[in-house]
């Protein structure tokens, strides 16, 4: 057997999320299919991530075994011709059979978007999160701040996450603004169900003033999901990067390879 | 009867292009349904530069008068509540009567955005043409330049323009290359149909190599459409702005006001 590993770029618009399930459009699936249909025979994917209903990846990671003897270059070039237009195979790399796309993965490296301004945009439609309400960049920065560091998590988990621990390693919270875009950048070992968008939802309501900063510590502290913020919509989480130990050599996807790298 | 201005954002690829159709689904019907609904009373707008099908636009301008007394605010709050998600209202402004969208424009920008590398991107589908063979930047940037200036630009006009005159001025036409990312800008007082897809297809023929930089005059003189390269698609067009006399006090749209402005 062949070990693959693929690099994959999607848009989570119109993917009912990452994981497999019965008659709904889901990204496992789409690149199942693509894949299978390259290979000449069924295949199962393990990715880095899995992603919720409209979340993005701009450098997801899987892995698959397969029979099936092609070059890199054919899986690319094979996988994007059967695939629909809203996900993409970047990269293609053959892996030694001890590599897991899951559990080989150090870090796990998300974004995510805000338009901050009084007018919607169209061509960032479901690919942005809107809060016309000024923001204060600054403000967030320090609420963010609190929550770098190993910690319990559990008041950003969601109620359907099911990983045995809510203790996480953030080692990084960081926002920033350009213009009219914010974006809050997260890294961490690993993360818990929705944890991105209710960490963003916490810094959005800082952020819009509702908040003070030192409400970060509270809510974590508290460790109860109910007296956080609502959680941030999906259209604004992108799966940024996905780090592995260097010796695996995995190809890094460039920061421009998406069209607005600049805002992300 | 008021007269107003705005600036207008459009995702092309679900619009049979500007100007209204019987049974089309057009920006000009899109936005005079929404204009209208906040107006209480049917409008008719007259764009700067009306764009074909699948072309987007970052800051299209048009005006339209009405009876209706609205602030800016409620222009653009009230007509983003009505539009659909691939439209937008950026800003809205009152105008003296003889303010023209299209007749007092001094010139129009338009960029267009090529991805050049092997695997396609599932983020900017629709977005930006792709093409896979390495392109000479420098070698397009070399017959762009042999086509700046007043000239008689028929090769260059599709069969379909009703254009009295084939003369246009083009003042800028560049060529840059930003990692995997091609963007091509064209600055005109105004342009022909189809006119800077039918550049942008010389200038991809000339950095596939398929073609010399010599080419660029040849096709420009021989005035023959049929004579030069295919008409780039329209996915990797955006109307990117429309200057006006600054008399007329129109606002700017930040550079960075759509996601990958440092691209484009």
């Amino acid at each position: 057997m062949n070990r693959i590993a693929v690099g994959i770029e999607y848009d989570g618009s119109a993917f009912a999320g990452w994981q497999s399930q019965h008659s709904l459009r889901t990204v496992q699936g789409v690149l199942e299919g693509a894949l299978g249909a390259v290979a000449a025979e069924p295949v199962s994917v393990v990715c880095a991530g899995r992603t919720d209903a409209g979340v993005h990846a701009r450098a997801q990671v899987a892995h698959f075994d397969t029979h099936a003897e092609r070059s890199s270059r054919s899986w690319i070039l094979g996988a994007n011709s059967e695939a629909p237009e809203d996900l993409a195979v970047l990269w293609a790399q053959p892996m030694p059979a001890h590599f897991h796309a899951r559990y080989c993965a150090e870090a796990r490296v998300y974004r995510y978007l805000i338009l901050n301004r009084t007018a919607r945009s169209a061509l960032a439609a479901a690919r942005a999160a809107w809060v016309t309400r000024s923001l204060d960049e600054r403000a967030m920065a320090a609420a963010a701040a609190q929550l770098v560091g190993e910690h319990d998590f559990s008041a950003f988990r969601s109620a359907e996450c099911q990983a045995k621990s809510p203790i996480r390693r953030l080692t990084r919270l960081a926002v920033e603004r350009r213009g009219d875009w914010i974006v809050i950048e997260a890294v961490a070992n690993a993360f818990l169900h929705h944890m991105v968008r209710n960490l963003a939802g916490l810094l959005i309501a800082v952020g819009k003033g509702d908040q003070p900063c030192d409400w970060a510590r509270t809510v974590l502290e508290g460790r109860d999901r109910t007296l956080s913020a609502a959680t941030a919509p999906a259209e604004g989480l992108y799966l940024w990067e996905v780090r592995y130990p260097a010796a695996f050599g995995l190809p890094l996807v460039p920061a421009d390879g998406v069209p607005w790298a600049d805002q992300l």
